[in-house]
């Protein structure tokens, strides 16, 4: 646990794997510009940290994250400076998370709202426990989920997101799986184990390897075909030069087991 | 009903929904250019009406609209600027309900095929009873639906859209809820309710609030994630410091109802 | 079967249904450099053959494609430049059936893999045997596939894609439906008869037509909502003064079957 998270964030790295929990229950886990510095802060040490090679996010309590701190934002009203100040900052912790050379993979339990659910939106993979829900409802309290959309669309259909973020309205696990929001949805009692088996599987490969892959795959995504194909294979032919592809396609076909070089 | 529509588009407004009905079965609805032009007049009129937090978009008898009306095209065969200018006009008619301050809920009874189906797959939302069918069966006719497929590949994957373009068959209610092409697919007769219960949600909302965030939505698709992510912020400081938000914000920390401003 | 492919790929058109047949099975139909430049002179050859008006692709043996050859791979290790020819080769193929007037239906048997599996992605169209299984597993080997993500990526959804990219898990094909990378799963022993009833279905249509709206398919899939509509206006207008529009369009309302011009 690093000083700057004070007690909103919790952090420890076992085999690779490095647990990321937002530990503020008692407010729901909400994302005040505290809780939102204390992130920041602890991405910007994993993405020095070569220790870690996949991400869990996780939330302590009943409720994984109920977006923006509403109290802190009334004493604020007055101010369109902090307003401003508050979701530049969110939208830099969302953006921290994408740009992240690892793998992240939201652990949901409980219910994730507003900047909650963008949150899941953000991270890489994400997996559910059977009773999660999922809504972007601040347009029932006249403020419209705006930051937020913008990982959720990029997550799921348009007439899809529109309906959450006209009608405000909760949608359940299975309906968040159906759409694309999360990968898997499990009973409660196999949720850590569906999320660490997954994350030990990503973090056996070669963290180079992972690095290269994740960083392309946002870039090509922005891109026309022709521009995509012209990155990628660059960044292909590149990533064969490395001494853990030449390692890995070797260990392949000589059917035994990779050694990587850079975890 | 004004007066431009002439009788092929009805109009009324309660309770802040405002129900547009395609009044021309006996032509399966089909998009005349007058009917294009009656579409957008009311339209516009409905841009300007500060009483219509909602549009229910709805068509009578049993074909929801059957695309452009091929005998008015063949009655123009010879002249290029006809087709041309009635391709642009129905262009303009479904970026006007993208553009459209109120959410647009379609209410789908029947069929809906080729510029018919765009309609559909224009507005923000689509709820469907279960006979309904779709399809943009232009390539069966010689005349590929290169304009349908705007909205319909910006709303379904890929393939989806391509076997319906090539093929040109109908797919069923089940399946284009499947694709993501409506949100919903209910018993015809609970068709109604289903919808108007739907505008209704969404009609308690405030409507400065909605206006700020549909527009918002359809921008950010367009840009890449980090100008998406500053475009929002700033839109979200802004709808942060709007008397609904902070009458929003404020009703909810006071658990009691809010009483928007700007309905 | 042309001189050019050698015995690696095998071409045969009847009804204007090209079947191109990858068929190198004993080396997992891998797309070792001579087998891409096969490929390649294969949909030269087709973009130019009036004759074919639909392009089935399919495999010899138990696997559809295993992706890149590694063996070749490795007896390059020193030479980046063999690397990025191998890649902008693969590239080229992908773009290749993307730009082909004509639309392609990929016909899976077994398993694709990495490359192979963007092949899937790039076809129009995909049918899958209920055997068939799909991975992007170069992660395995220290390889990110990131060419193949390239297509795997405007297939499905983030997520999904994520998924599989990092994972380098097998996915079944009712999975690889469910998430839109094929459009259909049919039991092995009517692959052929779900494959070739859809050929024959798209090779019935205006080979001008399909043409047309193929093109503009993907041209302005890349565009923003009101470049794309103003295109394809013109794509549409240009098309209705086309002889088989407007021999669809009179043999439509006059209810007999239409006489195309240009197949």
């Amino acid at each position: 646990m690093t000083q700057a998270t004070g007690n909103l964030v919790r952090q420890r790295t076992e085999n690779g794997i490095t647990t990321v929990t937002l530990s503020h229950p008692e407010r729901r886990n909400s994302l005040s510009m505290a809780m939102l510095e204390a992130l920041s802060d602890v991405f910007t040490a994993i993405e020095q940290d070569s220790e870690t090679r996949v991400v869990v996010l996780a939330a302590e309590g009943h409720v994984f994250c109920a977006g923006h701190d509403l109290r802190e934002m009334r004493s604020q009203f007055d101010s369109h400076e902090f307003q401003l100040a508050l979701f530049q900052q969110c939208s830099k912790v969302m953006q921290q998370i994408v740009n992240l050379p690892q793998p992240v993979i939201a652990r949901v339990a409980g219910v994730a709202t507003a900047a909650g659910c963008q949150l899941v939106a953000s991270c890489d993979l994400a997996v559910a426990e059977q009773g999660a829900r999922f809504a972007t409802p601040g347009v029932n309290i006249g403020l419209f989920c705006s930051t937020p959309m913008v990982a959720l669309s990029r997550n799921v259909s348009r007439k899809h997101a529109m309906e959450m973020l006209l009608t405000g309205e909760l949608i359940d696990a299975p309906r968040a799986e159906s759409i694309g929001l999360v990968n898997r949805v499990v009973a409660a009692d196999v949720l850590d184990e569906t999320v660490y088996r997954m994350a030990a599987t990503i973090a056996s490969k070669s963290g180079h390897t992972l690095k290269i892959g994740k960083s392309a795959f946002y870039r090509q995504l922005e891109m026309p075909l022709s521009d995509a194909y012209e990155y990628t294979a660059e960044v292909m032919a590149a990533n064969a030069c490395t001494e853990d592809a030449q390692e890995g396609i070797s260990a392949f076909l000589e059917k035994r087991d990779p050694n990587w070089k850079h975890q």
